[in-house]
């Protein structure tokens, strides 16, 4: 087993993140992270357009010729403190395109300006929003990487909370859930994961949740829920994670219930390899092994 | 007189700039220049197709049926030192759309890493792909902003001075043409241009020309150049630029030997203000107008 050549795009820009991040402020950081849609190559025809959702800012990714009642809701990754709907335009549209249906790329707030739960409060406005539209919950997945899997999924838990139309199906890449840190990869994979190292987790998960910060408040850790009746998931991450324990704890909670879950580990990828779409075959065959499990669960055939 | 509220979040954006870049590294500088996509609605109904043309990475955007063989070759701003393909996507695709063609964005290499005259071989690399490609020369328009105006004259005069044939039609957006940095407003407009003090002018000059540098060589410096059987030049800048002498400067250059063009003054913009397209009027009109001119000049009623 290697890895393409195509794949190091990522592990490089990586690498110069750690480099330079030393000292920066937050305004830089930000414009750092949004250097994440740089793996990422423009997919060929799809279309997009902006969107105020029940006041949060969002993008649809709308592929040419695909199913435009089923929605893939995307929450993008960056510890809750950075990424935006313009760093996983391309990768949100990638997969949409892949699936044969649209994305709506949310812009929720970050923390530390916002902290938890507001993050959670805009992704419910959105999924609100998108029912007013008349899209329905039953063609709808929630679709996150990292700091956006976990609000993929509390999303879909603080739905079924309220008693509201779940969606279709989950799904995580590379998902950040544990507010702990109690992973055991976070020390295993630290030598090999060039970006997620515990010093950046703590202090992202600092700026995210409310003083005083409770790691177990189950609506900012999705691992401390009951998965019984919980819609299928999808869990694709990369060996060579941090937070590949992340993925392993939430696919066996999901089991243990007799949940449906999908755990996909990709040999000595790095944290959401999947940004390296349209670049590297890792990220492409994953992204295209999800839309295959997706679409039936979209009603799609 | 008055602009619109819409049209000030340019304003601020520079403004944050101001006060962000003192003492950043470049790295961080050219970061925080791609924020220049924020002003920019996403315009709906286009697509997106990346390509390597001759060696030289480039990105079309391609408004759905818009004329498939009309082009604007578009050469981003930023000083020769920051901006790229992904700052200025949206920006491109508002004008191609408006105009009915498709837009090639050029990601030319960027000073210092690649002194003067870099830039201008990439973009005849560029134009000498789109022969090979099909692409008729009479069909084609140059097009930029800030430097990437400096380029759009600069390589109609490279492909005249090689007997190769020149676009139909040169449009500049808020030209920065003068190295020499004469213009009278810089003085008189400082006090209002929240951007492209002379300070900054003066720091992407040095960047940008090879040692020793020649700030009066006329490949760097359109100003210096016989417009005798230029193709026709639309000229669109703001009132409150520090750069609106560059513009005056050219349109009388060009009337001096009876050659066609149009300067556009829009009163209090800043400098490339049509950053703002689908957000303010000023853009959007601007654009407007510009599409307008340049439609019957690439063939099209």
């Amino acid at each position: 087993m290697s890895v393409s050549k195509e794949s190091l795009f990522l592990n490089d820009l990586y690498a110069s993140w750690l480099t330079r991040s030393e000292g920066m402020d937050l305004a830089s950081q930000r414009d750092m992270f949004e250097e994440w849609h740089l793996p990422t190559i423009e997919p060929i025809d799809v279309t997009y357009e902006e969107v105020t959702a029940n006041g949060v800012p969002a993008t649809w990714a709308k592929p040419l010729g695909a199913a435009e009642d089923r929605v893939i809701v995307f929450t993008h990754g960056g510890g809750f403190v950075t990424g935006s709907r313009f760093s996983h335009r391309k990768l949100a549209a990638h997969l949409a395109k892949l699936a044969g249906v649209h994305a709506l790329i949310v812009d929720y707030r970050l923390a530390p300006e916002h902290k938890h739960p507001a993050q959670l409060e805009d992704c419910m406005a959105v999924h609100k929003w998108l029912r007013t539209q008349g899209y329905k919950a039953e063609y709808t997945a929630t679709v996150g990487d990292s700091a956006g899997a976990n609000l993929a999924i509390s999303t879909a838990f603080e739905l079924a909370s309220l008693e509201l139309p779940t969606p279709a199906a989950v799904v995580t890449l590379s998902p950040w859930l544990d507010m702990e840190i109690k992973g055991l990869t976070v020390e295993s994979n630290d030598a090999v994961d060039v970006l997620a190292k515990r010093a950046v987790l703590e202090m992202m998960r600092e700026m995210f949740l409310s003083e005083p910060a409770d790691a177990t408040d189950p609506r900012a850790n999705p691992l401390l829920n009951d998965f019984t009746d919980f819609p299928p998931v999808y869990v694709s991450v990369g060996g060579y994670e941090t937070l590949l324990d992340d993925s392993r704890r939430l696919a066996e909670l999901i089991e243990k219930v007799s949940g449906e879950v999908v755990l996909d580990v990709v040999d000595e990828q790095q944290h959401v390899f999947h940004f390296n779409a349209g670049r590297a075959p890792e990220a492409d065959h994953a992204l295209s092994r999800i839309a295959r499990w997706l679409r039936p669960k979209l009603g799609l055939v």
